[in-house]
């Protein structure tokens, strides 16, 4: 049994928070700035998810984001702010209902499509149901055992601060269609990757290789999966010679709109040294359509932002800031993309992004040219007062920098704590009342303070 | 904000249990059995809940329910098992879809129709939102107010481990439609009567007075609605003389079958002395749609089941006990109404039932005669070792056995804890998983210590 889980203790971050304000200075920091006053953190992620709500990539809805988003930031005192489209393939949800049909009395199943899954039609399809109990399970079957099927993949994806789980058990999601319309499945559902217990099915994409005809593919929420096992294993045979049959009917009616356009929105705080690389931090605008794309990713942006308006406030660094509020993150990271087509030429000093909710930093981990050895120790000492220590492991970065990352440019991870991420993460559930304010500002803190620094870093530091 | 709450935590229950159960004795008693071996209300719930799911009165499901209780009650061995039929009214669920349409970029909304609901026809509504804080300010507001508008009601429902605030904020739902309609108003959505932050809005049954032409009513989610007031306070007009206004979307369409079947499934232990009144024990089959039923009250079912199933084993009792699993309850008590005119005549030495979810027992309330204050104390001290206190307030009986209690029979409240009994009360998320075996067990324990000393008590206690 999964039972909700206890939120994070708050107290000590609290008095942190109200430790470190005390200490008034004649010139307040990025970081003091980011504890006392306004929090436009809060302000973004409130004022977006409100006035605009989902944000599908491609979509009229995204696009209003950006309108929104140009005048926020130029309102916010930021430069060169604009927008900066692209192209990309555009996919879009339809109407999604499925019921196990038998052999017990026809119950009504929560599902959604996933991203790039194909269309049943209006009719739906109906057929019996494969059950593996792993994506590994699905991939080592022979095709016989799923031809003409409805393959269902069980697994149940684990809770893990740091978030390690999604890749593990994300395959069922990000592999197990198209290994299953290789096989000759006539559809895939599987177990929603997510650690809760709501009717709130977790949508996500998928991708399906060249040259395989993509099959309809969809997530049950736990429950709904719950559900299902029990009445797979009332409907196994008695005498070895009988077929299990559990049967499924099926409606999903999503559609590819084709090429449409999305677009990135960049901002900047402007450095004193022309000559000296900016500092990139990123978020994404889009959001999957389920929710308002509170936690996923529009306190990402609040973060990034509230930070670069506390340095800007401190004082003008040296180095410029540039703020990348990236487009079509979901379904392909195609925003990130397309900033690595424009302007990866260009030297950056350091990447870095917000993308894994609201809840409260704590570890930083790090992948710097060896020259910044000082810095790492300077940065470790400056966020240790919030609660967050050194990781072991290098910094990874963020999809939607993930190319300059590629790339060679240094990236340092503000991790935030996962372990209720993914309860959440692309579900209707994801809305501004899961936001905890007190733990968004220690985001901003923790980002003022190590932006700060990065900003102000000289070129022997970094590139 | 709301967060989830911290599960209850059950450590010490789990000792009481085991600290009783090693007092073995030759002949186990009834309260020692529910601890031991065979979880019979798990097992109810669990088949129940997975081979039948929703269970909506008057419709096939709930036929197929009283199919599978009646076998399921004759296997556990009780007697005179039967279903008594009765005609009721028969309303089901169509679609529903709300948006808010303007003055921002239009969202959709989690709704659900209440039961009772009109439809608003299949191609929806749309109107302008009368805002009110409270089923009160509606009631107080002048008819102008609220004519040809949508009423919203914003109340939120606060958690109580009694659930005392079921009444009076449920009256936004109970009557706030009716209201509604007689004031003019083309449609009702209301805030959830739920206590969680989840995108599951809340059904359950209104009311309309005789005379008064129904409306379409439904209910949000907590999130919706939070969306919707933020949305509502960006909508207030910057001069006095212009309109607020915030416009919404309608699609529900609800239908009314006319009159059908439901029926009570009714079996009993019968007691050795054939002269002595039945002690009578309730449940509901029925649930709402939306979930499985499974704390509303499949739940409820297996703890009275399972309690008589055990007094059955440690030996035949004084008194017949009747085990009364009511039909149609959710949608006006329609089952224990047909119980009342069929055996309303008979004497019922006591009436007790089990409808508040499946988390522990932990107060007893009475209603008794003057002649059974010493049976009340010994039932106060059989209940202590689970944790269970004496309350203060006279006992008030369960909607099943309503009519019973309100023509004097006798009635015990073995009281649930419902502090996150409105989290999921008439959602999708009432499903088996929110079932905690351990304080399952609990009430089965508790009921079946205070069920064999009712059904061994005197004529001289009980009527």
């Amino acid at each position: 049994m999964r039972n909700p889980r206890t939120p994070i203790r708050l107290a000590g971050i609290t008095a942190l928070l109200l430790s470190s304000a005390v200490t008034a200075q004649p010139v307040p920091s990025a970081a003091e700035l980011a504890q006392q006053g306004n929090d436009p953190a809060w302000a973004i992620t409130r004022d977006l998810t409100t006035e605009i709500g989902p944000r599908m990539p491609g979509t009229e809805s995204e696009a209003a984001a950006r309108r929104w988003a140009t005048r926020r930031l130029q309102a916010m005192g930021f430069a060169n702010v604009r927008e900066e489209a692209f192209d990309m393939p555009v996919w879009v949800r339809g109407a999604e209902e499925a019921w196990l049909t038998g052999p017990l009395v026809p119950q009504k199943l929560a599902i959604t499509a996933l991203g790039n899954s194909a269309s049943t039609g209006a009719k739906g399809i109906e057929g019996e149901i494969a059950y593996f109990e792993s994506f590994d399970a699905l991939a080592a079957a022979p095709a016989a055992s799923v031809k003409g099927k409805i393959v269902f993949i069980d697994h149940q994806m684990k809770p893990a601060q740091d978030g390690s789980g999604y890749g593990y058990y994300g395959r069922g999601r990000f592999s197990g269609p198209n290994v299953a319309a290789q096989k000759g499945a006539i559809a895939i559902v599987i177990r929603s990757i997510g650690t809760d217990s709501h009717r709130n099915p977790h949508t996500g994409v998928t991708n399906f290789d060249a040259g395989v005809k993509p099959i309809p593919a969809g997530a049950i929420s736990n429950p709904d999966a719950d559900q299902l096992v029990r009445q797979w294993r009332r409907a196994q045979p008695v005498r070895s010679d009988e077929a299990a049959l559990l049967t499924m009917k099926l409606i999903l009616t999503p559609q590819n709109l084709g090429i449409r356009k999305s677009g990135n929105v960049i901002a900047e705080v402007p450095g004193s040294d022309r000559g000296a690389s900016p500092v990139i931090i990123a978020c994404h605008l889009d959001s999957w359509d389920l929710g308002t794309g509170a936690i996923d990713d529009a306190a990402g942006c609040g973060i990034i932002t509230a930070a670069a308006n506390h340095v800007m406030t401190a004082g003008q660094p040296r180095r410029t800031i540039r703020i990348l509020w990236a487009g079509a993150e979901e379904v392909g990271v195609f925003g990130g993309k397309a900033y690595f087509e424009r302007h990866g030429e260009q030297k950056h000093a350091v990447a870095l992004e917000s993308d894994f909710g609201a809840d409260r930093v704590w570890r930083i981990d790090f992948k710097l040219p060896d020259s910044a050895k000082p810095l790492a120790d300077r940065l470790t000492a400056a966020v240790a007062p919030f609660g967050v220590v050194r990781g072991r492991q290098p910094a990874s970065g963020g999809a939607d920098i993930g190319a300059l990352v590629a790339a060679g440019v240094p990236t340092i991870d503000l991790a935030q704590d996962g372990t209720r991420y993914f309860d959440l993460h692309h579900t209707p559930d994801d809305t501004l009342d899961k936001i905890d304010p007190v733990q968004l500002r220690q985001n901003v803190a923790v980002w003022s303070a190590t932006l700060a620094i990065l900003a102000n870093s000289s070129d022997a530091e970094l590139p």
